[in-house]
């Protein structure tokens, strides 16, 4: 069972932004490579307690030991990566343009442009990656990669496993000689807390991994301060996988394997879940969705993150299969919590009931049979914004159907060809993030080192003499990044 | 006087995005380079009205014929440089990560993202730039680059102007065989046709240069959407100036030359004219007020852009000098419009008063003289958001203050040495943002190419074999697009 600890107090909270506040100018400060050594440092610290912080978090979340192992080696790579990505100036943007004298009618003075932090950032972790999306995950690396100061609110399921992050954290901080208030953890359970730190004067961007009722309501708060601020809040998605005849026909057995695999792994509680399966009645969906059915009879039910998690699983699985045209096609192994569910309905029965389209956060999936290829474009043209969709095909279906890819394209973050959704590869080229809903702004990530550019903004520095410019800056390029010079890039 | 055009109705606001959302999907698939020539085709057609242009703009607007055609040639630019520019693809930021097939303990896939366009955006141009930052502007302009229909809704002051500009985009982009509703050009002046505009289900991003009242409402409204959008509202500044002692001695008569032209230039009419000087009590000080004193009395008053604006600044200034502890330290040459003004106050009568921290939209600046450095640093403190900061010092007062020199550079987009405000080159390496109230987003500049990154977000390709791909993602670069390889710029 999860520790509880009490909400920190308004006061303390204020006295925590204070010292956050008065950490961002020294931290930002700080060289690239000493925040790059400080958040390498994390991530050793992380991995030399790695053992006891998957026992914890597997205590407090009934995530396995070999998915929460795996899950802090992703984190610390994240760390990593991140943090090289900064030293090797991706995010900084550079820019130059050199003086031209001779211009006429006027000569152009030199102009430069380097990102910049944009001050303390308030991170809201996630309830189902402990690690990866929270105290240490993704959003602090990148803001901390940013040069800004990091608020996390711990997440209340996990509360004991964020303490023990937190503390590692700040003993790198420490011992890389970063001001203190860099990095702050607090608990707040209650609403209240959320807003007051969105809210609160000297926060400057937000990062949230979670629901879309409590990422909109952080969106709404920081709209309506006085001076508004970026929120970047991930807010979930069903995963819609298009899943076209010709292909099922070629390897139906391989997909249904896939599938049962993304569906059920972590039981289901992933963001990129697929919850949403779209065919067209033929023989190879047939084949398709006998061999997922039988192989989704096959895998037990489980406990779910906590036990919140595991009523809404409950309520909004029986909601979904209680529509009117829902059939229930398979459910794993009875058990008491989380129980694998694979059920159908027609695309006129989808496209008329809003429900069916929303996320049941679980091992779930819904399968859309489509009469033709026409009601599967209606079907996909009636998708809100997801982070992830996938097309199931061959080329020969691809090049058949340019509608429905582009249709496809305009409402994901990313797109998957013959693949799963699950399982997000932290590379720059990632993008994490898609149209409203699945995020509050598509124009962001929240994985890979360009989730960094989250927390920054561009500085402009007119006709500075080359020694006063920030280094980033300088003609010699003494930290070695790389700069779009007079239109080119360089190194 | 300008010429009233009707609203346009809200069933015909309808049809017109019907008709910008239907122009999507062929526009964004048009190539980079037909894309690069309609822009091209945009500025040649300007270039050939030029004259006739000019006459227009100069009756509607009273700025002056040598000004506008100016503004005309910077339009140009900016059409042809973002056009360039995305051509070489930096507004693509494409990065590729290939696959590791070897990679424990499970295979890396492939992985590629780019920048693809939001959709329709709807433009709101300014008063004060007839071209430059209205019909054929820089928010069109990026947007166009980008890929994104663009609906402009026209400044009532230079309606005819912008007709006029609007039917040289249609007839480009007929020539250029872009898609019919790829621009279209309404009027609007009431607040309903912005707000029905702004909360249109077809728009999907939205780029203001005005006043905070209407900058703000666009971004609430935006917010308040079932699906909030993106909306990049610069909204003034007054771009305060930094004067040290040491470097007014060595050249007070230059600096104050300098700034009596860019107080008085287009009447003041410029978001990034300087409104706030603030010195600190020194022989230098004394010096160069004497001379900007001298100097702004020799200028005459002008017409302003409309009636609205003459007398938004008349009551302005008149408040400004009321306040107790303002002096008058120099007026211009009397008439009937935009008196040349220059005025007076203390440190501490300027952190008292909110009211002087207003812009006054005009001829009009400021001087807040200091005790000490330890006042002048207290005003910056408390200046908020700001387009631009200048720093008027020596290397040796750079250097013995850097306080100051970091507090200037978190309130501001773009840090000027030793120069003045006015005058915005067109390059990569501009910021035209900056922290609110200047702009609703920070993170965004409206001048430059990197403005084209307002209406763009990242679509990731996952797996996807090479022939399927983008163009500006295949292996062989057929575009010869700039691309991060790995973890390389390449192109």
């Amino acid at each position: 069972m999860p520790v509880t600890y009490n909400d920190i107090s308004l006061p303390d909270l204020d006295r925590t932004l204070t010292l956050a506040t008065q950490a961002f100018v020294p931290y930002k400060n700080t060289s690239l490579r000493a925040r790059r050594d400080f958040l390498h440092r994390v991530a050793t610290g992380l991995e030399a307690d790695r053992d006891a912080l998957v026992r914890l978090a597997a205590g407090e979340t009934h995530l396995g030991t070999d998915r929460l192992a795996g899950e802090v080696a992703r984190t610390c790579w994240q760390l990593r990566s991140y943090a090289d990505g900064a030293l090797a100036g991706h995010a900084l943007e550079a820019r130059i343009d050199t003086a031209l004298p001779d211009r006429k009618p006027a000569p152009r003075v030199d102009i430069r442009k380097m990102m910049v932090p944009l001050g303390p950032v308030a991170v809201f972790g996630s309830s189902n990656f402990p690690f990866a999306y929270s105290t240490a995950g993704g959003d602090t690396a990148c803001a901390l990669a940013a040069g800004c100061p990091v608020v996390v609110k711990a997440h209340p399921a996990h509360a004991s496993t964020s303490e023990r992050v937190a503390g590692i954290v700040l003993e790198a901080a420490e011992k890389s000689g970063m001001p203190a208030g860099v990095f702050a953890h607090v608990h707040g359970a209650s609403f209240e807390i959320g807003k007051a730190l969105v809210t609160h004067p000297f926060i400057k961007a937000v990062g949230f991994t979670g629901s879309t009722a409590g990422g909109k309501a952080l969106f709404d708060w920081a709209n309506l301060r006085p001076k508004p601020i970026p929120v970047f809040s991930e807010m979930g998605s069903i995963n819609p996988v298009f899943l076209l005849p010709g292909k099922l026909e070629e390897s139906a057995p391989t997909v249904a394997a896939q599938y049962t695999a993304s569906i059920t792994q972590g039981v289901g509680q992933f963001c990129t879940n697929p919850g949403l399966l779209i065919g067209i009645k033929s023989q190879g969906l047939d084949i398709f969705v006998e061999e997922l059915s039988r192989a989704i009879a096959k895998v037990p039910s489980a406990p779910m993150l906590h036990p919140g998690i595991a009523k809404a699983y409950a309520e909004k699985r029986a909601a979904a299969l209680k529509q009117a045209g829902v059939d229930t096609l398979a459910t794993g192994i009875e058990g008491p919590e989380g129980l694998p569910t694979l059920a159908s309905t027609t695309a006129a029965r989808f496209l008329e009931n809003p429900l069916l389209h929303q996320e049941v956060f679980g091992p779930y999936s819904l399968l859309v049979v489509c009469e033709n290829p026409g009601e599967m474009l209606a079907v996909a043209q009636h998708i809100e914004g997801q982070l992830t969709s996938t097309l199931v095909a061959t080329e020969s279906e691809f090049h058949a159907h340019p509608g429905l890819v582009e249709t496809i394209q305009q409402r994901c973050g990313r797109f998957i060809w013959n693949g799963v959704p699950t399982g997000v590869e932290v590379v720059p080229s990632m993008q994490h993030g898609g149209p409203y809903p699945a995020t509050t702004d598509s124009r962001f990530t929240s994985v890979g080192e360009d989730g960094i550019k989250r927390f920054m903004r561009p500085l402009c520095f007119q006709q500075f003499p080359d020694h006063l410019l920030p280094e980033a800056l300088q003609d010699a390029n003494p930290l070695g990044i790389w700069r779009l010079v007079n239109g080119e890039w360089k190194r």
